[in-house]
């Protein structure tokens, strides 16, 4: 396939938006679009292991009620080709790509834990292509959670069937695992035209590159972030260790609103998806 | 006069409502009223010097689109008989007293700045009778801000015209200020029946119930607030010092949704109103 314009498929629910294929030198990417026509789409940037199949159906169709909305699988991610980076910069600039190859040419971003790095350092690089940035449960580089990153993971993956999910996604208490296994079950709702799940090379190289965030001098000037933007944190996000990093994201950039939800994980939006759709399409909509 | 049913005179614009009062034990407190019935009214406690004359008509016209508000005179306050008391407490025990009287038996509070510090107490004391907490600009018990109190008050007060209230509300950008300088011109809206101003006596004794507010033993234990809580702050309160106080407040209020808007000092509702009314209107309709 070669570039194209992009299409909206005329559906309310995610989940029955068809996956379709763009062609970016040699490597077929995987994405879904869907929403209201006539205003800034926002691109949706995943989570580590995430793939298409997991956007939470009600914050995608809460947002498409009022924008386009597309999200993406980046290189070597679900049904994508290519190979994962070990590195946010390399899957910024994949991003970008993509984006472009899409005939996008201003857009807002989402970004989702890893895909709230990209998210940075995607605002910075291209402040004219990048109109408005939501982060949700993310950090500033070298955030000191990320050196024990691989730990985490380790942890997560030996739990049995959803546990791991919810240990990442939940707290401990019995509402909050309560309202991510909900979030559960919607991921599943879509049951065709599914996304492949994320296989180990790239696992391997996202948890490099998640590390790294960390680990890596610092080089992303968060106080030269020119857009408006929307930080959205779990007070209990041990991932990201949300009570400190929240804090760092919101002093460092100059123009940013942060809102921090209650008994919640790394999943916060999971957990009140009505709350967040509310308040991201009031920022994108109105703040400036 | 005696004790009395609520009246919501109508009108849609808080500049029109009239001035009403409540007679109880022999003294005399104005408050006015409007909004739409049928669900829980929201009471609003106002700022350290602050009248009925003081809240955003953007704000409570917001607000009123969705629910009674009310907003009163504590005692000693603009047109309220009384003396106003020299502590916290007792300005609680006088709330009570007043929404007693209006024979309302559930409502909602909205508390800025000293009103803040009211709500909290209310809060913990009348889980009965209080269902849901806005808290604005504002700081828990022992908060070391207060300590110095009186001296920045002696600052704001040594301004001529309106800077001493920007010096208090706005931050030092220039969009600050235009906001603010904004928000002070929606406060003359109002052209007839306005409201005395505070007194020096009643601001003296605000003062000493600000700082002791700081300095005196912590008694309120937050983490025993049973209300969904929403709080909302600016970058750089330095009256209520925000950065450590609005942590504070949402790491041991148990069910808090915190909100912190950029660039903004003590007046952060009054800089953003559309955004706060439709992020309190929110969490006052949906939050649980």
């Amino acid at each position: 396939m070669n570039a194209q314009t992009l299409n909206y498929p005329e559906v309310s629910n995610y989940a029955d938006a068809p996956t379709q294929y763009i062609e970016v030198e040699g490597v077929s990417y995987a994405y879904r679009s869907l929403g209201k026509q006539s205003v800034i789409p926002v691109v949706c940037l995943q989570h580590f292991t995430g793939t298409l199949d997991n956007w939470d159906p009600i914050i995608i169709n809460g947002l498409a009620k009022e924008r386009p909305v597309i999200t993406i699988d980046n290189s070597g991610i679900g049904n994508s080709g290519g190979t994962t980076p070990d590195n946010v910069q390399d899957m910024a600039r994949d991003a970008i790509r993509i984006i472009t190859a899409l005939d996008i040419n201003k857009c807002d971003l989402l970004g989702f834990s890893i895909g709230g790095f990209i998210a940075q350092t995607l605002a910075v690089a291209r402040p004219d292509l990048f109109r408005k940035i939501i982060l949700v449960g993310t950090a500033p580089q070298g955030a000191v959670a990320m050196h024990s990153f691989p730990q985490l993971v380790e942890k997560a993956f030996s739990f049995d069937g959803t546990e791991g999910f919810l240990y990442i996604f939940a707290t401990k208490s019995e509402k909050s695992r309560a309202k991510i296994t909900a979030a559960l079950g919607r991921l599943m709702e879509r049951k065709n035209d599914r996304d492949k799940e994320t296989g180990m090379a790239a696992i391997q190289a996202q948890i490099k590159a998640l590390t790294r965030w960390g680990t890596d001098p610092v080089t992303l000037n968060l106080d030269k972030v020119r857009q408006p933007v929307l930080i959205v944190q779990g007070s209990n996000d041990e991932m990201m260790h949300s009570r400190t990093t929240s804090q760092q994201l919101f002093e460092q950039i100059p123009n940013a609103v942060l809102i921090c939800y209650p008994d919640s994980g790394h999943g916060v939006f999971f957990q009140y998806p009505e709350m967040f759709v509310e308040q991201a399409n009031f920022f994108l909509n109105h703040f400036e």
